[in-house]
């Protein structure tokens, strides 16, 4: 048994105003629409989130308000994202504060640090809360990638509940549940990859993180009841339909990294109504002109608009 | 209908004598013993055959002998592997000579290039023979990705006919399979990578090209047929058991790339009674000692001996 | 005329207690001896200072000790480091308050960025200060090399004042200091390297960063003050010695990034008698044992213990 | 003193005809250049001589080729440049029938090796031909950087002379210069990179290896002769201009690696009469219209037309 979130947890994009602060009518019709669709969780203040781009203030509102509007109906967990450890237990703080249910961190970046530190460092977070930990393996941001050895020995310490796995490595992610599996399963697995939630159910996943959630939240409900339920055909169905539906974050010419793929979410539900903007934080600029009208082509294209 | 090849194409190792020679009375076992598994076809000097380690003469000694052994039973297709097309265009010279059915070529490496050399590369390659060609992406080695829309784009040109897939990346195949599918199919699209066939196949995968087919032919072919029987819990079952079978390649200590790779078919296939020897290309030194011993126990866990 | 800082600024390494807290009595010390050997600036809250470690009260704290142990002797720049552009302002505003002379930003790190949002980083950090603004170019930290039109653009647009170059790339800094040249100078130009500070100023670098300035400032002293009179036969001498001191940071075994680097730094400067302890922030351990040896074994064969 | 060869070594650039083949007439101008600027060698089928893009045969004709033209006026260097030992020793036999001084060989490539194997590969070079082995340190092609203590190691044991070092990495070239003179000096170290041969020299450097030595020998000889007197000033003039023209490699639009670069050199080459065509290897296009414009412009604005 997991002792960690199971099921769909979104990573919520935040809604902002034009000038850039936080909307809450916005963040209420997003929530609202997510607990709809029947999603298990909510994973506020991740790279969907934009946390990378938030100043302290900024982040507790954030918390402050999503806790809110959730109002308990499911757990939320919030990125507690920064450089080093001491920065990381700041931000733990303000989690508990806040009245979040986990949290969840990277491998220290910035400053390069080696299997010793890692290992230190969700040792250190593990220990100064009573909030289950999960790690989030990222490589493309933190530009190391957590061993697997490691997670499964967090794991059985009691240090981590679980892995969010945005590793881009289907072969590492396989790896871990092999051994996780072998050791008793002390952690729940967890996916971020939209288009492979597929294969990553198959390799043992135990539920998933999609960015593209926040866009069409329902879609990756039934993907994962139709994999705990072994039904892959309905699984293939499903997500061969959410594949091209991502296909909102290829969309933008000339964009990389959040500016193309949390833009091209928070564009594709201003489209939907949901948001009222699709403002983007500094240093990124919104989504404008002929990059709007691609995904608006990919949403119809979809039969969501 | 995919033009190209379907199914378990083994990536065929080369057995070597101690002094470095092709050894024929091993590669004969070697072959009858994946053609009475059932596979699909064989792949000759590809990265598992160490392609990259042998002299234009040796290259023409395997696939003379691969042709002779494996008589047309199943078709063969042949690595033509070098960095740049000029030096592509001469082993393709002499897979025509050896009679081989396909061949397979990378990105062009060593000297960097973009992608409009890319694109030359394979159209002149696909230009210069009657053979099916099929593009090898393989990042790790050649340090580029092939990106899915020229991928398509060279097979509705009818200069591929198909991607082995060994780039690591999941979710760039997802993309290739859509782009793929929405073209009418030009291209069948093969996996290499052992432990995640079974996801690749739920994304539209034709096919696997996995080493450790060398070692497990017909666990590869039950996992092929159950796909495209849509049973997805064998698929699994026998994914499953192949992933962990995958820990021969980690059992070697302080090797990395081939020597760890490849040495631990090679040494699976000695203990198995298949190859006479474990002997590599210089400058890969075999395993030894605890490297075989720990190979060894992978495949007693695993029942194989 | 270079509007910026010219000469040795040193790259203040930031003197812990045991418990991690700021040693004050350490930091007096390592500063007064510093401004005795003549340097030209003072540097805090750089990679060298452990900025990414330390959460924000204790950064102010380092700013706040650092100005008032410095009192105006020379001016003192600060490390205004974070993930993005909101974040890099909150710190911005700290290090107004604490009456520094100039701020030091990097490209922003964590979400990937492209171009157009790393101009619109600096821009927007130029614009929301009177203290002049230095770019610090450390792929090796944040992944992406700052492009040298880019620079040279920012600065004639008044937004930078000059670049801290630690990008390992010396083709790269002849490129700017040329275009640099071209364009009237609009930046001072700065090296972090400790080991190749002569090739810099070959090319013309106005001055060095370098974080053995801490355990050896005379000797930086001596070698840009060479280099400025054009006796590059001092300047030689001058940097091999330099160069061999710098094996310290070769000396721990197993450690990687700062936790070698500044941590042999900080060890050589307790040796000396400089600094109290040799503490390191988490998630890094102090050298211990035979890593303090080899450290001590090197500063014996330079001659400085 | 070093044992190996010391002074300017231009990596020939290979003229071709348009059909691609080696365009002798061109081969002898460009050679008699080079020898009336007083160059000190000749490395044929390096990186810039597109040794990664002819087959053995265009290998075996561009050698004797070069070696009849320079007729013994200065020694000869051969790259024996190939993805792993076996080929490499094929290249050596070739390279010692041409009658070459020399021979140059990369870490291998394209499939993984560690530092075992790389050890192993040099080792093996060096006890297989009599011929003085120079290790070219290029990771940019081969994906691994040489280390310094193993180069040296290598030294010691008579199997390498020297290194060319086109690392991109001042600081490692730093150190192995310290290394070697502290075992002294059993390699003789080369520099490739053009725009900072001046702080190669003060590190340590006995020579360059500088591609753009193509177009303007007389400069990177001027250069040489001014470093071994000590004349810094001369030097540092003489490498600022020579760092403007290599602005020729920065001309062509869109363009990466050797057909920017090589393409470039060609092309200022047959603008200055020297060559017949600018024709590069396939799949590279040569430069055209535009980007031959601006490789004049930058010709002209350095005097050269």
């Amino acid at each position: 048994m997991p002792r960690g979130l199971t099921g769909v947890v979104p990573p919520l994009v935040t809604p902002l105003t034009p000038e850039g602060e936080l909307d809450v009518p916005s963040l209420e019709r997003l929530v609202a629409r997510l607990l709809d669709a029947g999603v298990d969780g909510i994973f506020a203040l991740g790279s969907s989130g934009e946390v990378a781009f938030f100043e302290d203030r900024m982040r507790a509102k954030v918390l402050d308000a999503v806790t809110a509007v959730v109002a308990g109906a499911v757990p939320v967990i919030a990125g507690v994202i920064d450089m080093q450890t001491r920065r990381v237990l700041e931000h733990v703080r303000a989690a508990e504060a806040a009245g979040v249910q986990a949290v969840v961190a990277t491998a220290p970046f910035y400053a390069i640090t080696g299997p010793d530190e890692i290992r230190a460092h969700f040792r250190a977070i593990g220990a100064a809360t009573d909030l289950p930990v999960y790690a989030y393996d990222l490589p493309i941001c933190v530009h190391t990638k957590l061993a697997a050895p490691m997670l499964v020995e967090l794991g059985l310490e009691g240090r981590i509940v679980g892995v969010k796995d945005s590793s881009g490595d289907d072969v590492g992610f396989r790896w871990l549940c092999e051994l996780n599996a072998d050791a008793g399963s002390p952690l729940t697995l967890l996916t971020g990859h939209e288009t492979v939630v597929d294969g990553a159910y198959l390799a043992g996943a135990d539920g998933s993180v999609p960015g593209l959630a926040n866009v069409d939240p329902a879609g990756y409900v039934r993907l994962h009841r139709a994999a705990m339920a072994g039904d892959w055909a309905t699984v293939r169905v499903e997500q061969s339909r959410l594949s091209r539906l991502m296909g909102i974050a290829r969309a933008p010419i000339g964009k990389v990294g959040p500016a193309a793929g949390v833009g091209s979410f928070k564009t594709a539900l201003a489209l939907l109504g949901v948001l009222s903007t699709n403002t983007m934080s500094l240093p990124m600029a919104s989504l404008e002109g002929a990059d709007v009208a691609a995904v608006r082509a990919v949403l119809e294209e979809g039969g969501l608009l």
